[in-house]
């Protein structure tokens, strides 16, 4: 596994995240909970869920959805809803579900939060997708649930 | 089902929510997405939410745990745990992402926000039982789930 | 909706499955607790089952996948974990699963029985993907959900 | 969470089932794909489920559920459905879904062929049940939740 984890640190930095970017993310939502925590803390915790097959599947396969996309390479319909992000199409947050879920609640209660408020990187992929520059339809929701799943795990330590 | 659904309705309210107090909360999440949304609407789709088996169930058996627990009737390990709400107990928001599941992705980010920001009666619910007046570990959450379902439901139409 | 429910089934029958060969599946499931149950009725729930938004979805997100990963068209480590189906990929029942999720627990329950004893035309996708003549490593999920869900329904009723 | 773990042990031994019995299922499930797979490691692989605060929380939980309607403490309406083991309430599977949540897919789909197929200790909790002599309505599902989970656990390593 440790050959594929660098894999999807690569893919993931290629498509502009690094684990620094969803540290902070982290940092701003535990330090009121954990006074001690510092960033290196919040980045050790990111590169361990990273490390974790089933997260390394799914940002694999998010971001070849999101590419794929982007080179209209899938069926036109299909195509066209993940490239404009239709409000209803929920598939991307399934998918980022399925990192959340493996950490229990606290993981999916800051999944809902981070998606809805956007903060940081989050936001960031947000926009470049909402403007097509970039299709990151399923990065922005992965994003969110690495972050919450590092949150959780820190909350449980 | 009608009959079950009258016995809900009523639990609810004998623990302090009314579908008013439910209504408020999905017209503020939602009301920025839907301009002409009324309160009135609002109150239906949550009585629409509340003829459902599975939410039925799930306030029926969530107020059982609770009011069980208030009355020190389980055993002393768990009844503990459950009347001081505690942080890494996560099956008060196991049983209302049930909930939540079947509304779909929209109901599953609202759940977590709410979860979170903790608005109108579900801050009056946590405070309660913060403050060990009565046990809502199970109710606030419920709660939030029927709400973020409602919200989900009313994006979809 | 109904332009992309046209969509969806068409893709299906494209890619080897008939409503008719799922309704099969559901009859055999559902026959020993309904015992009026006609392949026509299961048939129709089929049909309402992909009426579905999110269903709708799932089964043109996952058919996409398969189908890009039989042309070679994503990152070769991805591509390589799809088109062998590893059994520790579990994203296909991932996204599978949140068919079977929205019909509630008899639809799980169902999802993990056909998923383990492999009935019908769930069997032949699996075996078509297995001797890597086509890939079904998603279409073999989201057709037991899909039956799941349908077998769900009728128990409710 | 040791003690805690402990007071869960004794209390499914306290309503008859054993780490031993569950060890019985996860070694039929799962012989056929490791040949070297012995009862020990079994009994070890449970154990160790068992050591996670989650599971130990929907344990302790569940039993409390299954013993208050065995005393008919809780409100009347959901007092009887749950006696009765209603084959339409499904918070039973969705409070075990929580344990195989956390162990991947491989869980998910174990836990609805054990749910569906009742082998060993599961199919005797379910005749108690049945026979109303005793009320597992959590406790069966919550044991395949746990055969699941150490089943996945296994495959995975």
């Amino acid at each position: 596994m440790e050959n594929l984890q660098a894999v999807a640190i690569k893919k993931l930095e290629e498509r502009g995240v690094t684990i620094h970017d969803m540290a902070l993310l982290v940092y701003d939502l535990q330090k009121k909970y954990a006074p001690d925590l510092t960033i290196e803390d919040c980045e050790n915790m990111v590169e361990h869920v990273l490390g974790k097959r089933e997260v390394i599947h799914t940002v694999l396969t998010g971001i070849a959805l999101d590419v794929a996309t982007e080179h209209d390479l899938l069926d036109p319909e299909i195509n066209q809803i993940i490239k404009s992000d239709e409000p209803l199409y929920g598939i991307d947050e399934i998918l980022a579900l399925s990192i959340a879920n493996v950490s229990g609640s606290i993981a999916l209660t800051n999944f809902g939060y981070v998606d809805k408020t956007k903060p940081g990187i989050i936001g960031v992929l947000d926009k470049l997708g909402k403007d097509q520059k970039q299709c990151h339809t399923f990065l922005d929701d992965i994003v969110g649930a690495i972050v919450s799943a590092s949150v959780s795990r820190i909350a449980h330590k």
